[in-house]
């Protein structure tokens, strides 16, 4: 069956997380009842998917990648259409393209990128209350600049990574990491080859505590050696969370198969 | 008892509109709550407000203004915090002030301002689809800035008012009407001494039909004459449209008196 992948963006506040579960609706199986539905099978038979990476409850994508294979040859641009006149609003596939048997969303990334927004003002945004963190307290953009140079570069992130992990190599690579202020927001944006289980959640939430000067500067590299997630800051909410870009050796999305929204 | 004013934003998407009702949640009801339970109220009593006009479901508020008499004296900056720590994160206090016994909300307002923001998108946005009405037709801007001047001015307008309206006098003066496009918006803009009910909806819905070529430029004018509800365009959906700013010939949110977030 010919490979297909689409670039998506969501806004995950109604949904358990990117990964079908049993609680709740999550964007794969919106994704996948959609293929289903397009492709005409009953209701007991599905076309799986596989995603880049998951996403947690509440946690927002503008670049996730998901690929399958469809049952019959469709022009990037039908599928395109026909998925977003199918899926419900706050799910929206941004481009199509038909890709080469061996593509797989998760296996061929070779880096993803995220942001993490946070509101600074003493009360929330209502606007934007489901689409960034909502944190108080005076915090320190500098002291929090100089704190995450820290994780660039190759480390072991035990201390940044959920006890829940299935995961058994915890290192992983970071090739940028910034923080800038646009007022209200404090904006994170992480690149890295890899992040592991709650890894962006747990560094803002540590980050922010030294920016609000509850931990010191240099708590992130004491972190990274010590290697104990109890030390480290708390796990920040999923809503400020978004996934930006998934980038692979050759872009899926380039080219003459692929369709742009 | 003294006399207070506040200025409010709210996201509207959870709400039955800004008027108590009986079928659901209203802004109304969340600020008469607050109120409430700040001056330690019994719960079958309630301290009463007077908003400067009605909002209805789905719409958005980025400057209403709310005024009511508390049972103490209280400074505005306190009323401010103790109201936004109460207020569900949809509702927040921009503004709070201490205003004279004759300050009433809506009669001594002598202007309101209400912005309407389409997405042209084909598909909505994830992000702004509660925020904005999606059109995805083809529309024409020059065509609707043009139609959009019959409007300025004062003009009876009958042809724009939800026929379930109390209202007998129907003219209204508009000093503003506006329409700019921010890709892949278009925003509109009305400033007036009054709006009937319903009637920046029913004008966005009439005059997207003239962008979309469905009916002529001149359409405004005509409806105006005719006076004829029926024969205009559809009320646009509430959740693109914004109340944004009340204007008094006094601003009670100037001067020593007042608090600002």
């Amino acid at each position: 069956m010919p490979n297909y992948a689409i670039k998506i963006e969501y806004d995950g506040s109604q949904y358990v997380g990117y990964q079908v579960q049993p609680n709740g609706p999550s964007i794969q199986s919106q994704i996948e009842k959609a293929l289903r539905l397009m492709a005409k099978l009953p209701s007991d038979e599905k076309i799986p998917t596989i995603g880049s990476g998951r996403t947690d409850s509440g946690v927002h994508a503008k670049g996730q990648v998901v690929q399958f294979n469809y049952p019959a040859t469709i022009e990037p641009k039908s599928l395109l259409k026909a998925l977003n006149s199918i899926l419900p609003d706050d799910i929206r596939v941004l481009a199509a393209a038909a890709v080469s048997e061996d593509f797989h969303a998760r296996y061929s990334a070779i880096s993803k990128t995220y942001r993490f927004i946070v509101n600074n003002e003493s009360f929330p945004d209502p606007f934007t209350r489901l689409y960034s963190l909502h944190h108080p307290y005076p915090c320190d953009l500098e002291r929090m600049q100089q704190a995450i140079q820290a994780i660039i570069g190759t480390h072991d992130f035990t201390s940044f990574c959920s006890t829940k992990t299935d995961k058994i190599d915890l290192v992983r690579t970071i090739y940028h990491a910034s923080i800038i202020y646009q007022e209200p927001y404090f904006i994170f944006e992480f690149k890295g080859n890899g992040f592991l289980y709650n890894m962006i959640r747990i560094l803002v939430g540590t980050i922010l505590q030294i920016g609000d000067g509850l931990k010191p500067i240099d708590e992130l590299e004491h972190l990274l050696e010590i290697k104990d997630r109890n030390q480290a800051g708390p796990t920040a909410n999923g809503n400020g969370l978004y996934m930006i870009e998934v980038e692979y050796e050759w872009d899926p999305f380039s080219g003459a198969n692929a369709y742009h929204l």
